[in-house]
């Protein structure tokens, strides 16, 4: 029987389109980072062995979190810069030097897939170990991602890229989970790629393509749930992956943490060591409140997540939004927003989260406008960013890290890290 | 025994002082437009038949609601323009044309009156059916209204109107409840009228004063409660006039209602069906909760009515207001208000509702202000008006409906139907 | 043995450095004023007579107050015009004329201190009459007051103001405490001074330095509690001294108080006759609500002081403040700020308490800017102001009396007594 293959897992690249958020494959989706919770999932589906692709930034992070990892033998490897997923898969390729014929799965710690997707890689792999297999999302909405032209068999002939809407060549979807069955050959395949005068930076995707006339790439179709962290607006789609697990599971609550006699936890609710309910109150699921949170008097937090440390004022509301750790929030209302670490949120401030047309919602990235898709959408704040009394965020409008927002401003552009931002009045005074 | 007299409901005329508010006639209070509220009082005390004098745009609607009515003979008259009273009592003269000699008592829906006049009026009718009887309302205030000149046996010989505070002829002021003896006699006043060269549209008076030396006019007093829907504002007495009727009847909540543990219901409040007020509310009584309603957490409603399918989000109070259907509420302050239906009032918004100074509130209606004689006043807000975050109306402001109202702005003026209002701030940015 | 000491306390004075506030001596802390808080501790500690030294403004107010003691004879003098503690001392001379070799302990009614230290200082003084007693304040971190100079018995050679931190001669600071074993002698010394060509006003400490070279001046070393009103936010200190005295006595709550099942009452509070608490709000302690105060729907007060008949609207928070009587708040917020009486403090208002920067709050006394040393303050608003909906005041700021702010101004400047502030905003109005 064929052994289990070797998860190449790519936490590097670069995340400037999810600015002022950074380094998404660390971010904490309840008590640990995305990538401890993706990698203990590999454990538990019998994964033995991982190689993790990081970058310069992350890769003293990771170093610490892997440590927690003890049933998967795990290296890491480092890609400097961002050059592209050929270059990533290439990092790899020192660890797998002396076992050419080793199969690969490739993997991206910010794709939230079922556990069902890995496991029929896995099976479709043992039941035939010589070909190589992807992913094929089933997706009837036309999507603007490479389909996969395949055969009845399944066999993988070549992947088109966002062909339109009506030249799809099949419902079939790839995204980055693909079992290679003999990872020598992917490599040298890669670095043939680099030798061409090519300059765009697809030598991963030239490569398969070259690799499918000599192999059988065959696809696994998958229909389940598939959430990528792409736009900063997706930290709310993986958020409401993880408060879905907390469905039927009913009120978990910390033995030592406080929920006053008033207070209320309503549906499926996740509190945390140490937490505090205060009186008045309320939690309503699916939501998760990590340790050592305040919630303070009055205050409601609902389809949320809130992380260890954070307090939520007195009246804050918190709904439908994601707010990391040691975050200050005070009579406020944070609604659709993403608030990163250490931010401070103060009284009467208000994420505005739906436009007055009731149209969707677009935000600013790198320059472009994007369509978030979403009807409703607040802020997305950085680090560290002061949000002073009285303030307010128009729809998708993003704050950067250490920014400070003077009192009453009236956030409607994006504000740059650092930037200070204040509003004058033209004030009078009469005697 | 003489007949029970025709009902003449006024129900067409221009509401342009009613502005940005429509057809006083159908507004709801509780659960029923007051058109069919008076009806259903009609029928009880007795009255057989009515002849609604409509307009072009209510006609429909008013049509809709007559056939629940099953107790009394209705037919609808419509007057196409508004030409004064004159015109519109005409209008139910073909329905009358075959019988002259009928009683007819003319009222408006938008008079709200205790059972006791209309009672009080049929006595002195059915006791005495040769005379014509008008209501004396016994104000001790002055009051810009027409006085009845009566002689001590109560028969009337003229009317005054606006005499000014130390001219009064009596302390007796008509308003539309009149019940005239012979309804050919009143046609055939109010169309000789017409055929005079007098530009004024003040046809009936004139007829009543002609008539009023032809036969007897004999005053009816009263000196209970009289409710006038003139002004917008005047919806909130109006209000208070059902909300009166919750005294005493302490809480009649729908069982398809939730009422959470830790929510308050204070006094005489009704709850609808389905309506839900959530963890931490409190409904202070007087206060009507029309059905499907929502009170979210900690929200407060006290001396309010707050009508179907409208929410009361999260901290949101409505003190003293008039909130109709479909309205959305948000972390937002509404005090002595008239909301229309569909308004959202978003988070961070508050109708102020007193001056300064404290003195009385004052309105412009059609160019002029107007004294509301009101210590507290919010805003009228007209149908399907848009307010955005942090928005603020002084007192006795009114929004047209369709209008959208930018965040922040303070709206210190009326703003026009479908109208925009934004306001801009200068930002500063610093690096 | 000798006789207790004829207290002087000095209750006139200028209070210039407290606006917006007034006659510190009178405000309130708890039930009543300051003055006779003072007054009564000293009757319980033994003291039998004071001469109490008021100016023309409070002279009427401190009479009425003094007719509540009956176990202390009680004299009162005025002091015209505020020229110095001297000047002040020796209006007290009339009343002691007969009886120069009485002793006087001199003290201020804002001085705030333990009852320990009179007890040490009647306790050195019946032991060795002879001696004059100055309180000697152990302080370790250097603060920019007089100095004692002394030998190791505690022997006081002279006072040095303010020598700088590295030229102290000793620990021990001095304040008014001060216990003179003969006034007639204290009387003729200060005269003397004032018979002389200095300009500076400190004839007191000049004739303490010339009587300190006749008689023996011993310290009383005090290392409890100092509070002092010198600048306004020093109320919040006061306050913190009174609610302390809370603490350990659970809730003490009148008889007549209402309070909601649904409110909470936690910790150490006090809740004062008539007063009500409504459902859903909190009130955490330590914490002295007043009677007939109203505690609204879901508001919270903690760590602060609500003087009687003042309203704590829906949803308002008052944290680690001082409001004063007949205060109007609403669905605000009042954190770290003093309030005088008769203050209104609408709705969506905010006192701002934190600095972007977390540095030190400063506010402006007389013009200078002045550290508070303290890292929160909100603001201190004068007697009767009116501060409309959604103003916010920057930390440190100071609004004078009957001042008025209006809608959504953001107050970075102190405000004088009567001004009226509003804010123009630029209005774009679209069709």
């Amino acid at each position: 029987m064929a052994e289990t293959p070797v998860l190449i897992i790519l936490a590097g690249g670069a995340s400037s389109r999810m600015w002022p958020l950074r380094e998404k494959s660390l971010m904490k989706f309840g008590e640990q980072p995305l990538l401890l919770t993706q990698l203990r999932r590999y454990a538990t589906l019998g994964f033995k062995e991982a190689v993790i692709v990081a970058n310069l930034e992350n890769r003293t992070d990771i170093a610490g979190l892997v440590d927690h990892i003890k049933d998967m033998k795990i290296e890491i490897v480092v890609q400097p810069e961002p050059k592209g997923m050929g270059d990533a898969i290439l990092k790899a390729e020192a660890v797998l030097a002396s076992r050419p014929d080793t199969a690969v799965y490739i993997n991206q710690v910010h794709d939230v897939v079922d556990n069902r997707l890995h496991l029929d890689m896995l099976s479709a792999y043992l039941n035939y170990p010589p070909a190589t297999y992807l992913a094929g999302y089933e997706m009837e909405d036309y999507f603007p991602g490479g389909y996969l032209v395949v055969d009845e068999s399944g066999r993988i002939s070549g992947i088109v890229e966002k062909p339109g809407a009506d030249n799809r060549p099949s419902n079939l979807v790839t995204f980055v989970a693909h079992l290679h069955s003999h990872a020598g050959r992917l490599f040298e395949a890669i670095k043939a790629e680099y030798t061409k005068a090519d300059a765009s930076d697809d030598h991963y995707e030239r490569a398969m393509d070259a690799l499918m006339k000599q192999q059988v790439y065959q696809v696994v179709r998958y229909s389940g749930q598939w959430k990528a962290l792409k736009f900063p607006w997706h930290v709310l789609d993986i958020m409401n992956v993880f408060l879905d697990q907390l469905k039927g599971k009913g009120q978990q609550v910390a033995e030592s943490a406080f929920i006053a006699k008033t207070a209320s936890l309503v549906g499926d609710v996740y509190i945390g060591e140490g937490a505090k309910v205060f009186p008045g109150a309320a939690v309503v699921g699916p939501a998760y409140i990590g340790s050592n949170v305040i919630v303070g008097n009055n205050a409601l937090v609902r389809n949320s997540m809130v992380l260890s440390y954070s307090n939520v004022g007195f009246t804050t509301e918190v709904a439908r939004s994601y707010v990391s750790e040691h975050v200050d929030m005070h009579a406020c209302r944070v609604l659709d927003s993403v608030l990163a670490s250490g931010v401070n949120f103060s009284a009467g401030c208000t994420t505005a989260n739906l436009r007055i047309d009731h149209g969707k919602v677009s935000s600013r990235v790198k320059g472009n406008k994007v369509d978030t898709g979403r009807d409703k959408l607040g802020a997305i704040i950085g680090h560290g960013a002061f949000i002073a009394v009285d303030a307010m965020t128009m729809p998708g409008v993003k704050i950067g890290e250490g920014a400070q927002i003077g009192p009453g401003t009236h956030v409607h552009q994006d504000v740059g890290d650092g930037k200070r931002v204040y509003v004058k009045q033209e004030i009078v005074v009469i005697d």
